[in-house]
């Protein structure tokens, strides 16, 4: 995983690099996506596209695009209007580095950029790159990503039910994890059936990570998570948890994994990287 | 101009409307898209096209993402991290009526929905659409209006020269009026002969509506205007007043205007809305 990341992370940095426009938004948008993170966004793009073709090259304007928007939600969430948050993966967050001013348009322009950079990739065809633009707007907007941080903005000050925490996440993080495999899926050249699929082990994927997520808040190692621990229970901070315990809560990772994996064999996909994400995501300690 | 300006509003509502959204969001987007304003954008895309074509439903998409960019980009500046603005158009801005989070969120919304609205449309063909969205990221970017956003900030600080203020105003309002006046005319058929000419034209009606915004700043009726004259001067901002007096202002609007003139004139374009367009923002009073 780790390897994959660092291939990709050097298209994704050239994207910024090549732009002529002032220093400090450049700076500004650069440090956040070089901040790091684990890349699962993009690293999922590429490998649903690797069960159908090899040559990744069509993939990677898109991916980058997935990766600028996670980032942009990023900065935005953690600004003192939002989560307040001054460190990230271990590192200060971009408005303390530079100013609220200056993330809130980072956050703006790198957004804005991602569909730039796909609507002049020369790989594509018009007709992916409107696909493309039609999904990827659905999954980061008021349907989809944005909708899911209002609604856990609001979860903050009420207890919220099992069904709803699932919404939540569902757009929160799940609605670009969808997008991730499908889109790759689809460039690859996968069937209307297998995409159904796909969407069902993506939906899957998307939870495994979240509730992974909340258990990490509980028994994880704040060293190698890079922040503290116990920062939801602190804030009272409705999770798998604090509604099922941390038994239930282990008990729906593995459901969500096994889940994950039935819907890939019915795709007819054994043994390739997707299958193997399944585990990384559900053992991962950072 | 008034007129025009109501029958597109119902266009523009319509778009929202039709979300099916978490409420607090829904209703803080369309708070800020119906505080109305003068709908210069989207009636400048619709003018351009009319210079060529009638039928002008092709042209409602692309007029309306640009004014909920328009209204994110104003939503996002009046936060109190940015310009710090309590009323807008004589109306509380977004930030006040709800929360700086929300607004946050409802402006990265309006933008990601203004690209799902172009590539959702039946009206438009595939290349249409990568055509139009290319140049609305471009425009509304890191490179457009974003860059001139963090411009400006760093000019309240500093005294700029007409040049730099000429650069701050061609991006962070000059890039989506010149974008306007492109796509009504792509989409309506105009010669690259005449797109450029009519480039020529955008830029000097967008530097036109600036010096007249200036201008206003000093001579205006602070009730037609909806907001307090003489802003600009209490700050201490660089303006083309300031820069050469009133009387240099003046002047400036009047060669903008005719420099405007000329370019429709060159481009064969006569008697059309788009002369009276610049007639009516040389002498506007809000």
């Amino acid at each position: 995983m780790e390897d994959r990341a660092q291939v990709f992370n050097k298209e994704l940095e050239n994207y910024l690099q090549i732009l002529n426009i002032p220093s400090k938004l450049k700076k500004s948008m650069l440090y956040s996506v070089k901040a790091g993170g684990k890349r699962v966004r993009p690293i999922l793009v590429i490998a649903s596209y690797e069960v159908f073709q090899k040559n990744i090259k069509k993939t990677i304007s898109t991916a980058s695009a997935l990766e600028l928007i996670h980032t942009y939600s990023l900065i935005h969430d953690d600004l003192p209007a939002m989560d307040d948050d001054d460190y990230r993966r271990g590192k200060l967050t971009n408005h303390k580095v530079f100013d609220e001013a200056t993330a809130i348009l980072a956050g703006d322009a790198l957004l804005t950029y991602a569909f730039e950079i796909i609507a002049k990739d020369n790989n594509l065809t018009d007709i992916e790159k409107v696909y493309i633009i039609q999904k990827l707007s659905e999954a980061s907007g008021p349907k989809g990503m944005v909708a899911g941080q209002i609604l856990d903005i609001e979860a903050e000050t009420k207890s919220v039910s099992l069904d709803e925490l699932i919404t939540i996440h569902s757009k929160k993080t799940g609605a670009l994890i969808n997008f991730s495999v499908h889109i790759g899926a689809y460039l690859g050249g996968a069937s209307e059936e297998q995409l159904n699929y796909l969407d069902e082990f993506s939906s899957n994927l998307g939870l495994l990570f979240q509730v992974q997520d909340d258990i990490l808040d509980i028994i994880g190692d704040e060293e190698k998570l890079g922040k503290p621990i116990g920062s939801d229970e602190e804030k009272e901070k409705s999770t798998y948890p604090s509604l099922l315990g941390l038994k239930g809560a282990k008990q729906y990772r593995d459901d969500y994994a096994e889940k994950a994996q039935k819907a890939l064999e019915k795709a007819g996909i054994q043994g390739s990287y997707l299958n193997h994400i399944i585990d990384y995501i559900a053992h991962r300690d950072h």
